[in-house]
Formats: C-alpha cells, sequence, structure tokens
C-alpha cells in the first residue's frame, strides 16, 4: 500500500489551520472539484447497479489509486487499465481485479505481465490474434499460472480485435483449449463511437455495433464456450450498453471528470451533455497583457491536451482561449464577467481529460476554493522502466 | 550534483556483456540519436562561434540536465527556461546562468526566485510590465540579493512583452532605478516567426522583426543605459539572427532534436529545413492488425505530442500515421520499405519536440542500433510543487 501514501497538507500544523485557498496554488495545476467529482461518482455507480450491470471503471482516465479505491468502494466490480505499467501501479496500490484493454503482445511484457498474474490471480488481458494466444499460453505455462484472457473484438473502430464471427470463435477455443489460460468471454469497446454527437443517433450506432459484437457471444455459447464477462462501453454510452442484453459490465472512465469534448457530444434532452458535472480543471495566472482586450495565461500545449480543442475558461463569461505555444495560451475577453488582470487565476474545462492528467503529478482536491487534499497520479506515464525484473532493458 | 546522477546501464556486469538493442526496448519510449544529436550540438556551436554571437540554448526543450551540461561545455553562455521550476531543477544539477523567459507574476513565486538568486546570482528575469518591476524590486531588496532583470519585447506575437519604443525605455529606467534589480538589457523573441514557410519569407519577416525590436535597445542607449544583452531568435531563425548588429545571443532550442514541424519550414536551398538532423524519435511497437493494409501501433496522445500534425514513421516508405486515441495510432501500410507485422517496433519522428519530451521520463540513449544510456528528463513536468518552502501549497 505504500503507492497510496498521499501528502496530507499540513498534517502537523494545529488544527485552527485553515485549508489553502485554491487562489494561492501555484500555476499551472490540476484542481479536482470535489463535490462534483462525488456525485459523478455516486451517480454511475448508482445508475448502473439499479440496472443490474456492473461498472468496470477505466484508470486510464485518472491513473490514480485513490481515485480506484473510491470507484471500488462505491462498488465498481474492477478496474480497466491501458497498459501492463498501470496494471503494476494500480495492484501495488491494493486493486486486484484489473483487466488490460490492450493486448500486450511484447515478450518480456508479457513475461512481466505472468509475474503479476502470480501476485493478483484476476489479473485479465485481451487477445485479439492467435500467435498471440500461444504466446500467453506458453509464458502462463511457464510461469505456473492460469491466466485469465477476454477475446476482444472490432466491432468498427478497426483498432484493435478480432471480427466477431467465425474468426472470434476460433479464437475464443483456442483460448480455452490453452491450459494454462482461461476463458472469460469478450470486450468490445466502440472507441469510434463514444463521441458521436447526438444522443439518437450515438444510440442508435452504440445498438448497431453491440448487435454486430454479440453475435460472438451468441457463437462461442453455441460452441459450448460460457462467456461471463462481455464488457463494453464508457461514458458516452453507458445508459445505451446498460439495456443491452448479454452486456455484463461498462468501462466508463472519463464520468468521473467530464471534458469540453464529451460536454459537446449532447445529452438526450440538451445541446450540452451534463448527466456528469465537470470536475477537473486546469489552474492559471493571467502574466502578460501585450494588447488590450487579450491576456496571456501560464497554460500552454504542456498544461493541456491539445488533440481536440483548446480548454476554454469556467465561469468566465465571454471570454475564449487560444493556444499560445508551449507555456502559454491567449485569452480573448470579449465581455468577461469580471475585470481580468495580470496576476488573476483563471479556471479552464479541459478539452480532453485522459491525456490532460498525463501531463499532471498531483491533484489538488478541493472543497469549495479550499485545496484539501493531495491526490498522486501514481501512473503518469506508466511508460515502461527501464531496467525491468531480469536485467532486461 | 545529486540530480545529474544517471543510471548507467548494467554498470556491475563484465565488460563483455554488449549493450542493449533498442528493438529490445519496451515500448512507448523516447529514443535520443546520440551521433545526430552531437552533431546537432557541434554545428550551432560552431557556427554560431564563427559569428561572434553567443548561444542560449532554450533548455524548456529537452528539461535535461546532462543535455544543459553539454551545451556548456560545447561553449553555450548560459541557458534558456521557461519557468521558475525548470531554473530551481537546473541549478539544483550545477548550471548557474540561467534566464527565467516568461514574467514571473506571482508573489510566493517571486519569492522563490529570489531564494534561486541567493545560491545563483546569475539567475536572471524578463519583465514586462512596472507592477512586476515594483514587485521583483520589493521581494529582491527582502532577500537582499541584486537581481539581473532583461526587459520583454513584443516584437509581433503579442503574447508576452512591452512594445518597443517609449514604453520599453520607461520600463528599462524603472528596473535601472531599482536598487535591488541590476538592468541587463532585453529579450526579443518572434514566437510567431519561427516556423514561417520559406526561408527567404521567415528571414524577411524576422529582419523587419528585429529591427522593430532594436529600437528598444537605441531608445535605451540615447537615455544613457548599458544594454549587454540583447537575446533573440531560435532555430527558426538562428542564421539570421547571427548576422543582425546588436544581437547578443541566440536562444535556439529544438536544433539538438528537430522535428516533423521544424522540417517542414524549408531550409535556405531545400523544402526540406535540414540545417539539424533529427535526433529524437518515439519508438513503438505494432499491437494488432484488425484490417489488411493497415495496423496499430502502441502510440497516441500519451506517447507524442498532439498540438499539430501527427508523428511521421521514420525510413519505413510509404506508410502514414494517424491518431487512434490515448493509447494508439494506425500506420496506413501503403507501400512500406519493409513487410509489418504485429510484434515489430516502429521508429517515429516526432512532430513537436517541446511537449513530447514532456510526455516522458527518460532519454533511452542510443548509439545506432544499441542503447548506451538512460538520461532521466529531470525537469519533465517542472509543475510547481505544493509544499513550497514556508508552507505554502
Amino acid at each position: 500500500m505504500e503507492q497510496l501514501s498521499v501528502t496530507k497538507l499540513a498534517p502537523a500544523e494545529p488544527a485552527t489551520v485553515s485549508p489553502p485557498a485554491v487562489e494561492a496554488l501555484p500555476t499551472p495545476a490540476l484542481l479536482l472539484d470535489l463535490d462534483a467529482f462525488e456525485q459523478n461518482l455516486a451517480k454511475m455507480a448508482t445508475f448502473l447497479r439499479r440496472k443490474g450491470v456492473a461498472l468496470r471503471p477505466h484508470a486510464k482516465t485518472h491513473k490514480c489509486p485513490r481515485i480506484a479505491l473510491k470507484q471500488m468502494e462505491a462498488g465498481a466490480e474492477g478496474i480497466c487499465v491501458a497498459k501492463l505499467t498501470e496494471a503494476e501501479a494500480f495492484i501495488a496500490a491494493g486493486i486486484r481485479q484489473v483487466l488490460v484493454t490492450t493486448p500486450v503482445v511484447d515478450l518480456l511484457q508479457i513475461r512481466r505481465l505472468m509475474t503479476l498474474v502470480k501476485s493478483a490471480p484476476d489479473v485479465t488481458v485481451v487477445v485479439d490474434n492467435p500467435a498471440n494466444v500461444d504466446a500467453l499460453e506458453e509464458a502462463a505455462a511457464a510461469a505456473g499460472v492460469r491466466m485469465p484472457v477476454l477475446v476482444d473484438l472490432d466491432c468498427g473502430a478497426h483498432r484493435t480485435g478480432v471480427a466477431p464471427g467465425p474468426a472470434s470463435t476460433a479464437l475464443a477455443q483456442r483460448v480455452a483449449r490453452a491450459r494454462a489460460l482461461r476463458f472469460g468471454g469478450f470486450q468490445a469497446y466502440a472507441a469510434h463511437l463514444m463521441h458521436v454527437v447526438g444522443y439518437d443517433d450515438r444510440r442508435r450506432s452504440e445498438l448497431e455495433a453491440l448487435d454486430y459484437a454479440l453475435t460472438a457471444r451468441r457463437l462461442a455459447e453455441r460452441a459450448g464456450l460460457p462467456v461471463s464477462v462481455f464488457s463494453v462501453g464508457g461514458t458516452g454510452t453507458y445508459d445505451v450498453d446498460c439495456d443491452i442484453d448479454g452486456v455484463t459490465d461498462v468501462q466508463a472512465g472519463s464520468y468521473v471528470f467530464m471534458d469540453v469534448m464529451y460536454r459537446a457530444i449532447g445529452g438526450r434532452a440538451s445541446s450540452v451533455y451534463d448527466d456528469f458535472k465537470p470536475a477537473l480543471f486546469v489552474l492559471s495566472t493571467a502574466v502578460s497583457q501585450p494588447v488590450q482586450g487579450f491576456i496571456t495565461i501560464d497554460a500552454g500545449y504542456k498544461a493541456a491536451a491539445a488533440d481536440h480543442q483548446p480548454p476554454q475558461p469556467w465561469n468566465l463569461g465571454d471570454v475564449s482561449y487560444q493556444w499560445a505555444g508551449d507555456e502559454h495560451g491567449i485569452l480573448t475577453l470579449t465581455n468577461p464577467r469580471r475585470e481580468v488582470r495580470v496576476g488573476d487565476k483563471i479556471r479552464l474545462i479541459v478539452s480532453h481529460c485522459d491525456p490532460t492528467v498525463n501531463l499532471y503529478d498531483r491533484f489538488h482536491v478541493c472543497r469549495g476554493d479550499q485545496v484539501v487534499d493531495v491526490w498522486p497520479i501514481v501512473a503518469r506515464g506508466a511508460l515502461p522502466v527501464t531496467a525491468a525484473p531480469g536485467g532486461d532493458v
């Protein structure tokens, strides 16, 4: 549990010291609004529990054991991670039900995966090709473990996965035949549909994609293979996924934070998707004002992910952000709600939460305008370490 | 010098063990090609030395003390950093001539800056407004230091800086009058011109911008203020900047690595800007092939900066990359130079070096196909720490 040790603020201070103000934080800093976060956490957990579908939240979004443990306490049946190194970080923090949602094909990484399975036997990995099944089988046998495996389905994103149909059945059978592997079922994540704009279009697309994906389940069962897991979906489709017969759990990740991209996809009854509340913000400082009507802040490409839209000023009226390099953004002060001057702190809602979180080492956890805790982003980066066990680089 | 301690690979192994192969690295990994890097380092240093202009390389690009020390050994007269926290990291590594190229306006940060000046009296900061001069003066006086200051000029990017003219003279005079500050000269970085496509257009634009900026120098000297520093330019304009009378040093950063963006601006005599060699690569692994003619690699938004173009496969023939989310990219295998299969390692040249380096914790330093060293990216993130001296958050 060592990785969970967290810097509680001012633990040695007398109890009369009030928590530090958000406004006093040096910037750029990543803020987690605890009220919004807790509402998001509870809303998704309650909703899926009532529907009788499990929640298997994707931890690649937050990379933070503190958050994963809260998701587990709220009833999640396990977590997803994107890669082996993330799995290692979360298992070290005490979470044992971990699904690695991307095939692990490198032989050295496969060996490390088996080391992990020895200490956490529920760690599960996905496969999408026969050679990878054989490599996993060989490594699991050598390590003396029996590893749970899901077959990854390509339901239209063409990123990873095998096509539902004869190929998926053949692969499932190959897993089931492998003595050191245990066939658990399927994963069907429609990456290309999470951000379809418009609730009805998104619902229709996801229903079609999952109907196609569920072919794999039907064929596998017809071939005598029990399917205990059929893991799908995400924040954009959770309330579609939960009504589909044959789905066992939902892999939502972004719901804890929300971002500009998800807000833009539209909700069931509104143009803004507001099922979950914005809980993640970048705090920046206005550092320069070369031209009236504009102001420069200390948040650029290194402070907020730039893969889609830019971040947006939060609760500041008619003010827009444009990128101004690695370290800066420029705000256009068309009709600000309050005067903005050099030295002022500015909150931004981020465009894309996952890669933005990956830029920071810690969340500054806030209740209203006070910083009440600091949560380390333990698996930030989570890039393979250089000196792996066994001396390989 | 503690921050300089570097994991030398296999130091305890017998000398007969050959260095590990690049191909054996777990991915995604950041590679530094030592041959190309050393050529870039020497070429810029030699070129500017012959021109009689100093090199003050921008370390925000690499965030790595090992590289900064090599730049100093090659003759740089100091380094630039983008922010206080980077300055702290490089000074801890033994580099004392550090210019902070962005105004520091937050009062807590200003206090930390003065702590730094106490141990490294050559640390210099830029200013662009009178209130900031007064705040620096007050903090420097309180700390009992005399801090070198440059006036930052806005030569067209409208990001930071004061307009060259009466305002720049007034600001320079304000600095010169402040007893705890020492006026050193000006900074004039034309951020908007570094990537102008076409050598002639770029040259013409930079000459115009610096002619305008040098007004500030002429006016300051006419007002009796000695100008010892006039720091300008970058990788895109170094061979223009060096010929301009009144310029003292060039702030090039990307020249050590190069990237897709810089290659695309065009050189003096070719459509590819190839004054410096590509030395920075992301190593990835092909992990899945759902559709023939395409292949998925394990490098997405968390492995390469996405603010401009996508990364490009290197030396792979007619193969293009498209983003496929946080963890993946998809290669279109139009006419590859060699067969590409699941499990293969793929090198990418990155689109934008600075924010890509900021995603990684270390460079894997390669000589040909062998990994010969690992250099920590000590100032990665370099986000303000939570518990600053004095107990503030």
